[in-house]
């Protein structure tokens, strides 16, 4: 946790109600530092439907391959998230320690092991002594409430700034539910899983492959078009789970990805995805400036995203954020080098509402004052349309300063 | 050009032979700034070969379209190179400005238009006022001189904060030849064409198709293995001449790019080309380390180059050497999001003769002394091993400090 937040912080925090069927604890279990809360666990009383996305690193956590394993079982009944160590690349001694995670946690909850999911975040590389788990979960598990969602929050952050908190309403056939997210991640945050971690928790009843399904769509316009530093994480992490409370007010279960009565619950949780993912990225770590790149008029809407990634990612692109600078030559070059489809002669450029480009050259009423008065802001709008067809793609991301080099170039100690 | 040199920077510098059949001069065309040097003539007495790569961006310069175009002519007479304007992105006027521009070299040379080639570097998107060549290059052509190359390299320097300069020697048929190249670039610098600008001449005489293929497979190991930002320029360009002169010798035009004859040239001028890409690498904009990472066991050389430059581009693993911090659970993360086949737990790396980590966790005999000790040099091998097959790859990069910010961040005032 940083000493100074970030200038793009929310200036206030959505107040996440209790959510019926879900509960949590935080401990210090002393994972790596003494004295710090390290440890949340999230506890269903109920087996809770539950679906997951996860990294596409090669090289992914041990607990990445622990909740892969436990998916399909599609059930959950307890989560365990801990911070300082990422249990990565561990080898067989990760795999111990999951297991050993997940038996104290079933023990402390009563449930079976393929019921555990586990996240760790952290230093990738140390091995992860699990027996500190041992000493705490029965307790955590004792003393689980449901009001505690910014705490957990605050629990689950490593170089987060702030705690990044979320919650939608919708209606399914007539009944209300509540979707609360909380997630964290500053660095190491590219596409595809630009989360870190994130875990959403409604209680409307509906059944794991559905879940799966609405999960799988929905991050793929909010954590998949985020981007820090181009960096993908080994233990990026993004579950969804369903109490099912829901079914007491009388909300029928829903089993069809298809079924209408989810068009609410649909657009509830994908603007709640959206809201953390634009909440890491505005943590990015040492941003000063938040880019909301879209590209219209590209070959396809993979093209699209490909090229606004391409600006997104660039360190040329960032550091010029970051200098106020509206140097959109610089976004030519990344349209260039994006490898899709590009007609420079076609190609137009905006910061904001100033056009700054146009058919492959300077805007004839280019400002250079105008450009850099939209530059200056905390919030830039960049707009590229590269005239070729009807792809499009928005993406999310902060600027390139010395102090996510500060904060990089000594993270260990 | 910045007031600090790198301290990569070579303790010496080769010293450039004067070389028949070329000469050069510089000027003060008042580009972009008054009473700068920014214009670089080279003109050869006679029809040289020529041969050329560029940046693959689908946005180029429009030198780089000219170059393109007189490239099928085979011959050259002159090359004008200028700094402080790229003519990129610069749409009609762009091209206007290449043509002027080459009227203006012809008339001063007395050769075709279709003999000339030029280049030019520095802000994207500003209209290049060519008539400024037009006062220069007649006198320029006048006053050119073959004991010019250590001049030549310094007046297409831009944010370089040295001048980049390789000779070579080789034989063909018995006849000493000779291979001058000189380079220029520090950021904004990635593959496919890692050069920014690099113009090489010899003395041999070479036909044009013969040099092509040379330089085409030159680039590859060299220029095409060295990335400072992942950022492609716009104006990429290498370009090789021959001027021939060492037929007065007695040497016997190569017209096969498979002349057994041509072995030790090839050997020269590919050397020739490491020595300047790394020269390059060194000169990367607030560079403090070099990083030689090189990947081995990989299922291919084509897996293997993707994931030296997944590492060799990652901010993570980039600030980390900034840092000197032997974090080498971010060399995992940047195989593992490369996107090529990898099994973790066959994974080995070491940072100069310290194994970091093996079979897919810390090496059992890790010493972080040991580990940091490498770190603190200044040149710094990273070797990553995936015991899968035999492809292997190695390229360059070097840190990213808060000095790259500081110098992009502010570019353009």
């Amino acid at each position: 946790m940083s000493a100074t937040v970030s200038p793009l912080a929310p200036k206030t925090f959505a107040s996440l109600p209790a959510l019926r069927g879900v509960r949590m604890a935080t401990a210090s279990a002393g994972i790596k530092y003494k004295n710090r809360t390290d440890v949340l666990m999230m506890v269903f009383d109920a087996p809770a439907s539950v679906a997951g996305v996860f990294t596409k690193s090669k090289c992914p956590s041990a607990p990445v391959d622990f909740c892969r394993t436990n998916l399909p079982h599609g059930t959950a009944r307890a989560v365990v998230v801990n911070s300082g160590n990422a249990n990565a690349f561990t080898g067989m001694k990760g795999r111990a320690a999951t297991e050993l995670t997940a038996k104290s946690a079933s023990a402390a909850v009563g449930c079976s092991e393929n019921e555990i999911f586990l996240a760790s975040t952290g230093v990738i590389g140390e091995p992860l002594d699990a027996t500190k788990f041992a000493g705490v979960l029965d307790a955590m598990q004792a003393d689980a409430t449901g009001d505690f969602w910014f705490e957990a929050a605050k629990a689950i952050m490593t170089t987060d700034t702030y705690p990044k908190v979320a919650t939608r309403t919708a209606e399914i056939g007539g009944v209300k539910v509540t979707i609360n997210g909380i997630a964290k991640g500053a660095g190491m945050i590219a596409p595809d899983m630009a989360t870190m971690l994130s875990f959403v928790v409604t209680d409307a009843d509906i059944a794991s492959p559905v879940l799966q399904s609405l999960l799988s769509a929905g991050v793929e316009p909010s954590f998949n078009s985020m981007t820090v530093d181009s960096d993908t994480s080994t233990s990026d992490t993004l579950m969804l789970f369903a109490t099912g409370a829901a079914s007491g007010d009388g909300q029928a279960r829903i089993t069809s990805e298809q079924d209408p009565q989810l068009v609410s619950f649909r657009a509830a949780l994908n603007d709640l995805l959206k809201d953390l993912a634009i909440q890491v990225a505005r943590d990015g770590e040492g941003a000063t400036k938040m880019l909301e790149i879209t590209v219209t008029g590209a070959e396809s809407d993979a093209a699209a995203k490909t090229i606004a990634l391409s600006i997104a990612n660039s360190p040329l692109v960032k550091t010029a954020a970051a200098g106020e600078d509206a140097n959109w030559g610089r976004i030519v070059m990344a349209v260039g080098k994006a490898g899709e489809m590009a007609d420079r002669d076609k190609l137009a450029i905006w910061f904001g509402d100033v056009r700054v480009a146009v058919n492959g050259e300077r805007d004839a009423g280019y400002s250079e004052d105008a450009a850099t008065a939209v530059m200056k802001k905390q919030d830039i709008p960049v707009k590229v349309d590269l005239g070729l067809g009807s792809g499009k793609a928005t993406v999310w991301t902060c600027d390139l300063t010395k102090e996510y080099v500060a904060i990089n170039g000594d993270y260990r100690s």
